[in-house]
């Protein structure tokens, strides 16, 4: 290739930006990312649901626009991650808890006023996006994404593609019960994984454990400023990690569920990577390890020949990354068709 | 269309077929199947697996050949299941524990001596491509096969894909943890789906529950004829069936498991239909509903939006018929190509 059409392609990738947006209960992040899926800007508003859709629209909208005006050219397209139901095609919301929205053609809603293609995809499965295009999961076409939160949800790519499923609700892995006598969970049923391993789980179970004992409980709930309902995942996390055993022993368990439905996800899918994000794994990143050895020493060994088991890269990045690129892909899918 | 070229595609339709091979430990079953997925003609021979692969790739040769010499003409490609992990594109078995097989190049073997187009899969596999194409599965693009026997295995079809997975393992879903606490697997792990729920297990189970508990369990021994040893799913199911608690206290567990399982499966995968099938659930055909109920109940609404749960209809041909199926598939994919 000749100089002169390397700095042309080089002028013509600079050009080329997709815009991701992540929305949230109390805010809106939109951010400017190249094909190479580097951020080079990034915006935050705050939103305040209670003034409905409408107004929740107009900031996003507004933000992109600001986001235009200081790129200086408008993005190929919009890739949008919400917390809640979303419809394959429409990419109409169908329904978002935190939002308090039902059926909002957030799709169609900001391409008719951006004048431009968008994408609206669930938050969780945008993060998929981003850390398998641009993070943990580069090169990879068989991989899950397990993120472990305050909930847990997750994605799964197979065969290079993202599962979708039959409602576009694919992914709903922190549901999949692993220990049908357990806890109650916030969905209603028992004993699903995060109803043992997600951050409200870990804090509920740090609050019945002092409450159970208030002997061995002392040091946590000193922790938590002598309240018993201000102990968190982050104290029992912060106990453990100053040696106290009744935190110790609540981690252990929470260990044990990330390996039982670990495995479950491996047997049943047989990724090539599990790819482990979230705040709790984040806050206890040693958990990694020990997930990475319980799967390969309890799945099926056929399951587990070509595994990996890694961190997830992209933290809070995720959503934004995932949506622009899952915005950037499927505009150079509708280009190539043209 | 001239009524010429209705007899002309009726013709070429008719004379169209394709081979499904279903190979067991003790037996092989070959099968000619037309277009439509109608089992035209079949033929069994009993496989010695002690005299090796060679013996047994014989016999498959045989019975293909005399199917040929039978229907006058040969098929448009061979599909083989196999009790075992299947290499994918080679077709080679990696292993077999049933035949005693390890790195077997069933495909490539059987492909030369014929001078056919041969496909090898996996035998759960081969019965999800039939349930999907030509049972209980038709026309839908996102379902799971759960097939409950002796062991649980299934197959999973998203977005009008069968899944294979980073090694060709993927659907190993009776080995999913539905109870962390629960008793150990024939895999080594504890409280997979497969050591509550399948054949084996409800043995097991029995045998147990009349040894913990010999006035209670008096009938169901009885049953056995009087051999604690000889209690099988079987003998718990004509147990129930007959009014005894004891056993309907077991298949109560039974449901529970296979419920918990289930709703981990739509939570994950958000098929829109869930194929129940193998000889536990043809023995007890009320846990269809039973697990429909539950599972309504429990999973995410989101995920059960569209969700049906069926009976497998193929039975024991779902083997030869998804075989001949993926193998006629195949070969119109490579038709297509050229």
């Amino acid at each position: 290739m000749s100089e002169k059409s390397d700095i042309m392609q080089g002028m013509e990738e600079g050009a080329s930006w997709a815009a991701g947006v992540d929305l949230g209960g109390t805010k809106v992040e939109v951010a400017q990312m190249d094909r190479a899926g580097r951020l080079l800007m990034r915006l935050r508003r705050p939103t305040d649901v209670k003034d409905g859709p409408a107004a929740v629209e107009a900031e996003i909208i507004a933000a992109v626009r600001e986001l235009i005006l200081r790129a200086g050219a408008p993005p190929v397209a919009v890739g949008v991650g919400v917390a809640g139901q979303v419809e394959v095609e429409s990419g109409m919301v169908r329904f978002a808890p935190n939002l308090g929205w039902h059926d909002v053609p957030l799709q169609a809603d900001l391409s008719l006023a951006l004048g431009l293609p968008v994408v609206v995809t669930n938050d969780v499965r945008a993060s998929t996006w981003g850390e398998w295009l641009h993070g943990a999961g580069k090169g990879c076409d068989d991989l899950i994404c397990l993120f472990v939160g305050t909930g847990i949800g997750g994605g799964v790519v197979s065969g290079g593609r993202v599962l979708a499923g039959c409602s576009n609700t694919a992914g709903e892995l922190g549901h999949m019960t692993v220990d049908l006598h357990g806890p109650r969970c916030h969905c209603g049923n028992r004993g699903c994984l995060e109803a043992l391993a997600g951050g409200w789980a870990i804090g509920a179970r740090g609050q019945e454990a002092v409450r159970d004992d208030p002997v061995g409980g002392a040091s946590l709930l000193q922790m938590a400023g002598g309240q018993r309902e201000a102990i968190t995942a982050e104290t029992v996390a912060r106990a453990a990690q100053a040696g106290d055993p009744l935190a110790a022993r609540l981690l252990e368990e929470v260990a044990e569920a990330l390996i039982a439905g670990s495995v479950g996800l491996v047997n049943a899918f047989n990724p090539c990577l599990l790819i482990l994000g979230g705040g709790v794994i984040e806050g206890l990143p040693e958990l990694v390890a020990r997930v990475d050895q319980g799967v390969h020493q309890r799945s099926l060994s056929a399951a587990t020949a070509n595994l990996r088991i890694v961190p997830a890269q992209l933290h809070n990045d995720a959503g934004v990354i995932g949506a622009a690129a899952l915005a950037q892909r499927a505009y150079a899918e509708t280009k190539a068709q043209r």
